[in-house]
C-alpha cells in the first residue's frame, strides 16, 4: 500500500490536471526542488501509484448522446449456462465502439455506458442489439445527461 | 468538425495508451518523419482534438467497490422545485469524494458512481445520505464489478 504525504498529493493533482507540466514547472508551483519533484515522481511510477500517461479527447470525437444500460439475465436451471451467456453478451458489447465501458453487475447483471450521435440512436442500439436477446429478465436504460462531476470520462473512454 | 485521417487516429492512439512517448519514438513507430508528427500533434492540440493530457492512478488509490445509483425524484406539484432539488442534490453529490462522477438524467433523475472500501461501504452511503433525503421516487444501486472494458475510468476520476 503506498503511503503518500501531501506534497505526493499535490504533485498528483497538477499531473492529473495537466500531465505535460515539466519537472521545474512542478517545482516552481509547489516551492520545491526540482530533484525532489523528480524524485517523487519517479517514486510515484515505480510504486504504480501513476500507472499511466493518457489523453482526454475534445468534443468533436466524443458521443453526443449517452446512456447507462443496465441488463439482468433470467436465472436459468443450469447456474454454469448463465455465468457463460454474461459472459458472451459482456465480450459482444466490448467489442463494439460505442459502448464506452462494460462490466459484471453481481451475478447476474451487466452495466455498460453507451454512447450514440443522439438519444434515439442509443435507444435504438438497445432495441436492436440487447433487447432481441434471448433469456433476459430487465433491460432498462437510464439517459446520462449534464455532468456535475466526472465529465472527462467520455474523451477518456472515447474509441479513435 | 475535426477530419482525421489515418495518421492523426494512429497518433491519439498511441497517446491514449502513453501519452509520454516522445515525437521521435511516435514517428518511429509509425514510419514517418518526426517533423510530421510534431506538425500532426501541434494541429490536433489546436483543434482540441486532444484536450488535454492525464494521469490514470494505479489500485492501491482506487476505490475497491463500485456501483452506479440511480435517483428518480418525485414529481411535485410545482416544476421549478423539482428542478431545483435535483440540482441541489447533484451538486451536493458531487462534493463527496466516494462520488465519483455525477450527472442529471432526464427531466426527474440522477446518475451517480460510488466508490467505497467494499461494497457494504457503497451500500451504507447510499441508505445514510440518499436515501434519507425527502421526496425521491425511486433509488436503485447496481454493483460494478469486473470491467471488460473502461477499467480506466476509475483511475481516471478517483481523487487524491
Amino acid at each position: 500500500m503506498a503511503q503518500l504525504d501531501d506534497l505526493d498529493r499535490a504533485i498528483l493533482r497538477l499531473l492529473k490536471e495537466d500531465a505535460r507540466l515539466t519537472i521545474s514547472e512542478i517545482a516552481e508551483r509547489l516551492g520545491r526542488p526540482e530533484s525532489t519533484i523528480h524524485f517523487r515522481i519517479k517514486k510515484l511510477q515505480e510504486k504504480n501509484v501513476i500507472e499511466r500517461y493518457t489523453i482526454v479527447l475534445g468534443k468533436d470525437l466524443r458521443p453526443k448522446a449517452l446512456g447507462i444500460l443496465y441488463i439482468q439475465a433470467r436465472t436459468p436451471v443450469i447456474e454454469d449456462f448463465l455465468q457463460k451467456y454474461i459472459a458472451h453478451i459482456v465480450k459482444t458489447l466490448a467489442m463494439l465502439p460505442n459502448v464506452l465501458m462494460v462490466a459484471r453487475s453481481g451475478g447476474d447483471g451487466i452495466i455498460a455506458l453507451i454512447g450514440g450521435d443522439n438519444w434515439e440512436k442509443v435507444q435504438d442500439f438497445v432495441k436492436e442489439t440487447v433487447e432481441v436477446l434471448p433469456g433476459l429478465e430487465r433491460v432498462e436504460l437510464f439517459p446520462v445527461d449534464s455532468f456535475e462531476k466526472g465529465a472527462g470520462i467520455v474523451g477518456f473512454l472515447v474509441d479513435v
